[in-house]
């Protein structure tokens, strides 16, 4: 197979497709999703079919129960996609939007209209619901998608991309608005993120090594966040319920996700009142401790942290923590070793709220609030496509605006330049 | 000289200082616009006779006369950069803005935060004005820059980055803030768009040859636009009276810019009306015609266009004249010609008015009004670092805004996700 060419070819029907995706409808771009919800439900035999040749494959090749169960879907599974679809379509269009249209003094008004990017590639690893997710998404903002699963899901998107290309068609819309590539070939991946021509923004969701080779290599932006090493700083003037309280959930409510507390910062003055209490709930829940020499003197018994603990993203239960000799120190421990993602201060004191708010350069900066809410739900975005630590285009979790883009517009009734 | 070493020690100290800058308070950075200014005028004579270097230099490498004009320096220009100093201070200040801040159904508060970029290279040619202009938005806005002028312009951007630094450190903010490139070896420029370490974003102002190499090898995000091959559309419902006008002002007003109007389409129904006389008022005013089959049956004695001809952007007096049949094909037409800067509709149809700014994939989209209007000033942006026809972060004008991002901020009283 000529991958080069197939993907040419790909990159071809997309940027085609995109012209009339930008132009579509928003009651059209609705009715794709909902027709799309109704052929996975449909299809539901064909997939659960499908996905068991993946599964099959996958324990052939001895994949991790963890690796088989993100693989795995199921009746529920389906619904959730079912449900992601239909949430989707009630979210409202961006695309056309106009805002700040004013009055020049020349006379001329001047504001900006919300216009779809292009044509978005996704790269993803082993969830096939991505598939349908992130084809809504980029469906609803008006973009045309090439996404690009991972080889172990190769039969379930492939059926998720059968019932997606059955409901555009259904509506008018044009099927190549989503494709998914055929082959498994990784020169696939390699062809779509140097196709600035074709592909306008790239999204990668997957572990760090996939995204920190795609960001090194592709010859068009990305939008992505490499690690999650957050941080939740408690002040001295903090109100230390709260801190126990938050810190807690911070760590514990999810291991495995970005927006997960990995280093807690304590003030020294407020040290002995809260570590004890706290590390020993942390203990209970069977967190594992690695703790500064400052900690370790107010715990005993706990691992003493490496300067590469700072630096790490656990995505497990295990937490660095820090006494820190109040914010100046949080605010240099936070810009050494944050990886811009979520960082998080519980305070009473409004000029440390306002410090940290202003001088803490992390995509989500958070006030007596847990870092878990780091979360394009949470926000109010409707979903989330990823989320972006960089500044340029977007920061933070991204969803259809981050899809698009705004172009001026200019109105007059027969304006010239003098 | 190590140049790499050079470029890195400098990717370093614009880093830094970007920390410092990032939290300015507005006062600081105006007070310092303002002493920059203030130490151009004070150094004038200085920058007058590096100016003079430079010329002298320039007329023994037998520049045209046109790029010596561009790198001449006099004291109404150097009034001008003054001018600008003081514009540039009496803008709103972006940093720290905060919109959108909302309470969601978790009881948090999300809103976004307005922060710098970090460091912006901004790499120009003969303009010596650049180091000013470009130097104030980027301080404004919270950003540190290294600029990378001409070899041409050497002696005169050192001597306005001595005044800036004086400046600077006048103010108490760092001298670093600000650092013009020392040595005029080409590889600096290599070395400055492969940084992403120390450099956010280039903003490349200059030839299209050099937009297109920066653009091609740059390994962080370009703010940039390569044509304005701009088109003025007059449709069968338009005033031919109006038409005329805003045709004739987007030629002829100026020939040299980039929203300056390159290709003229006019729908078939009207053309007989419109193009003889129109035609007669362009030639008189020294503009040559390249014109379509159906303009020469009108108008006799004209050069035929070539289809290159549609694709070229003049910056001289000549332009493209082709009739259409009407709107769709004039969409047509801008869709395979157009360099994405900005295309204008004149008509009285309030629907084809709606389908042009829809359809028209520009980055300033316009109707009945000249496209010389494309420009951050007319656009009320104060003043405009460069103009972008790509997508991803800023399309059309930049200003201060374009040099910043948005950051999520989030205030809870201990929330916790459940």
């Amino acid at each position: 197979m000529d991958i080069t060419g197939y993907m040419t070819q790909l990159g071809q029907q997309a940027r085609f497709a995109s012209k009339q995706m930008a132009v579509a409808t928003t009651l059209q771009k609705n009715r794709a999703l909902i027709a799309i919800a109704e052929q996975l439900v449909i299809n539901q035999e064909a997939l659960l079919a499908a996905n068991h040749l993946d599964l099959q494959a996958g324990r052939d090749r001895q994949l991790s129960d963890a690796l088989l169960d993100r693989l795995a879907l199921n009746e529920s599974r389906i619904q959730s996609m079912v449900d992601g679809l239909h949430q989707v379509a009630a979210l409202a269009d961006p695309v056309g939007e106009i805002t700040d249209l004013c009055f020049r003094p020349s006379g001329i008004q001047v504001g900006r209209m919300r216009v779809p990017l292009g044509v978005v590639g996704i790269i993803y690893e082993s969830r096939p619901n991505v598939t349908a997710d992130a084809a809504a998404l980029c469906l609803k903002s008006g973009n045309a998608t090439i996404l690009r699963g991972g080889s172990e899901a190769k039969h379930s998107n492939q059926a998720i991309a059968k019932a997606i290309t059955a409901g555009l068609s259904e509506t008018g819309l044009p099927s190549d608005a989503v494709q998914v590539v055929a082959t498994t070939d990784r020169a696939a991946v390699g062809a779509l993120i140097s196709q600035p021509e074709y592909v306008d923004v790239i999204v990668p969701r997957g572990g760090k090594s996939l995204i920190e080779r795609i960001s090194r290599e592709a010859r068009v932006p990305v939008i992505k966040h490499l690690d999650g090493n957050c941080h939740l700083f408690v002040d001295e003037k903090a109100d230390l319920e709260m801190a126990r309280k938050v810190a807690f959930n911070a760590k514990t409510q999810r291991y495995g996700t970005c927006n997960t507390l990995e280093t807690l910062l304590v003030a020294e003055p407020v040290a002995i009142q809260l570590l004890p209490k706290l590390i020993a709930e942390y203990q209970q829940a069977g967190v594992e401790i690695r703790a500064c020499a400052k900690t370790r003197e107010l715990v005993s018994g706990l691992v003493a942290a490496t300067e590469e603990d700072w630096d790490t993203e656990y995505l497990a239960p295990i937490l660095a923590v820090r006494v820190v000799s109040g914010l100046d120190a949080a605010l240099d421990h936070i810009d050494a070793h944050s990886s811009q993602h979520t960082e998080a201060i519980i305070t009473d004191d409004i000029h440390a709220a306002q410090r940290f708010l202003r001088e803490v350069d992390s995509s989500s900066v958070m006030v007596n609030a847990s870092t878990r809410f780091a979360d394009g739900f949470e926000y109010g975005l409707g979903a989330e496509i990823g989320i972006s630590t960089d500044k340029i285009h977007a920061r933070g979790p991204v969803g259809l605006e981050g899809l698009t883009s705004q172009k001026f517009i200019v109105i007059g009734q027969g304006h010239i330049r003098e």
